[in-house]
């Protein structure tokens, strides 16, 4: 393994990822929509996936990809309904065709552990759980998961998947709206009213990123097995509440948060905290932060910063 | 319940479908690539479903759409891989969303009990059982399935998915190459050579159409249920080797077939019987047909025509 590209790097995961693979001298091309590269060191290259064209030229000499691009989110998912499928699924499918011509055996997908389970009963979500996604991001995400399985069954490939739940920490841009404890913080700091859809009960597995990159790290390296379908749940296996997380941000800062609460959204489900069993097992995954610790250690981090 | 609309009504199910409801005194358009009505007293559509648009137009005062097309094969979506997604899925997408417009509850999607459960190990595979599929077709399938349900779970529709496993029976034509029994059967009779990929030991799930009728029309009037997702495999339970197959056709007929065994196609699994209990207790399905019955009912209905 030497040469790694990231699909999709310049995001949240794709900066953290970068460094952490470059630290541990791999030689990283990075993969983006900004069009100034993240930071030394690495191959970057500028580009759309709805307008990408010709992956054999683009992947020629990488031994791995890690494809972390979505080009919509849950919630846009359910107006710009067919772009999940006619851009993500679709050109993921020319990715894994690339690879397979170029004999790059290994495509780590990024997948969603918050949105591939929908609306499944357990309290503790297994990868062999039911999967009921209720926007089309889910199940579009759950299709590409599906479709790299089969390059593995039927080209023996050897993609893994990693359904990461909510992922937070350093370098989280809470400008983008996206991942609530940002999001709260930065409104805290600033004394900006937070608007929260429902009761703030709504319960999620908030993973901090570092687990998350070093899982990936454990993905580059994983070898399949015949009889281990390579699913895995990236969490803590706790959840957190939205008002627990606001709590918990007061009580660190020792400011009050403003809290509007408003209606439930539909693309939402309740309850959402993912068992990681299988992947302690099969990847040697652990998880370092737990959910005060992580906070801790964004808000520490962040100070002076936002 | 007055006007049911078949998508893709010129095939097989179909064709027994549309004489089925009208029968039972429902008002049946069909639409169909083929260039002449398939029989009196429906109302016939001729079109491709790649090409059309302006579902909302189409779909108009109907009370029921029974989606049963498929434009690739299992063999043909290995190669053509792109259009069970980009055909496929994006047309349900838009009969979906021209049946919220409408307010048109109610989409049948006719699903493959024989390719979403893939390399699954159960012997016996119940709705619930992990889904991994080994070619596009089987994906495709399962996509649009999760979209189905998902149009269920967030706009109140009363979709029902239908798994049927291999239906087979009178009306099925040989020369289109699907259905074992079918094309053994002619084979046989006209002292054809039967190609079988591996050892004939392949187990599979043959269900006689008339059974997979009834299902269809007791899912028209199916409830759908909060606690229960409405996917039901229609089968019969009992699994049925190609070589068994021949036997027993050679049997009935008192004919010797020529049979050649050639290669392994890795997109075929190698086993898969469907547990049919939840269809029984949800649906009120019965099967009348174990597989000599049918298969005599079959013969007995060909002789003469072939």
């Amino acid at each position: 393994m030497k040469n790694v590209f990231l699909l999709g790097g310049g995001g949240f995961i794709g900066t953290n990822l970068a460094r952490f693979l470059l630290e541990n001298e791999l030689n990283v091309t990075v993969y983006g929509r900004g069009n100034s590269k993240v930071f030394d060191g690495i191959h970057y290259i500028q580009g759309e996936l709805s307008q990408q064209k010709d992956f054999e030229v683009l992947l020629m000499g990488q031994d791995a990809v890690i494809h972390l691009i979505s080009t919509v989110s849950p919630a846009s998912s359910m107006s710009d309904f067919l772009a999940p499928y006619q851009v993500d699924v679709i050109k993921t499918i020319e990715i894994l065709e690339a690879c397979r011509k170029l004999d790059i055996k290994k495509v780590i997908f990024i997948s969603s552990g918050g949105t591939v389970y929908g609306t499944s009963k357990e309290t503790k979500l297994i990868e062999e759980s039911n999967t009921n996604p209720i926007n089309n991001y889910g199940i579009a995400k759950l299709t590409i998961e599906k479709i790299c399985l089969m390059y593995n069954e039927v080209y023996g490939m050897e993609n893994v998947i990693l359904r990461v739940a909510n992922p937070y920490g350093v370098g989280q841009d809470p400008a983008k709206k996206v991942g609530a404890i940002s999001v709260f913080y930065s409104n805290i700091i600033n004394k900006v009213p937070i608007s929260i859809y429902g009761d703030g009960e709504t319960t999620r597995d908030y993973v901090e990123i570092s687990d998350v990159i070093r899982a990936i790290y454990q993905a580059l390296y994983y070898k399949v097995k015949k009889d281990c379908v390579p699913v895995f749940n990236i969490a803590t296996g706790v959840g957190t509440s939205l008002n627990e997380i606001i709590n918990e941000i007061q009580s660190v800062l020792g400011e009050r948060a403003i809290i509007n609460y408003i209606g439930e959204r539909s693309i939402d489900v309740s309850h959402n905290v993912l068992d990681i069993t299988k992947a302690q097992r099969e990847l040697g995954y652990e998880v370092y932060y737990n959910f005060a610790n992580g906070l801790r250690k964004f808000i520490d981090s962040s100070i002076g910063v936002t």
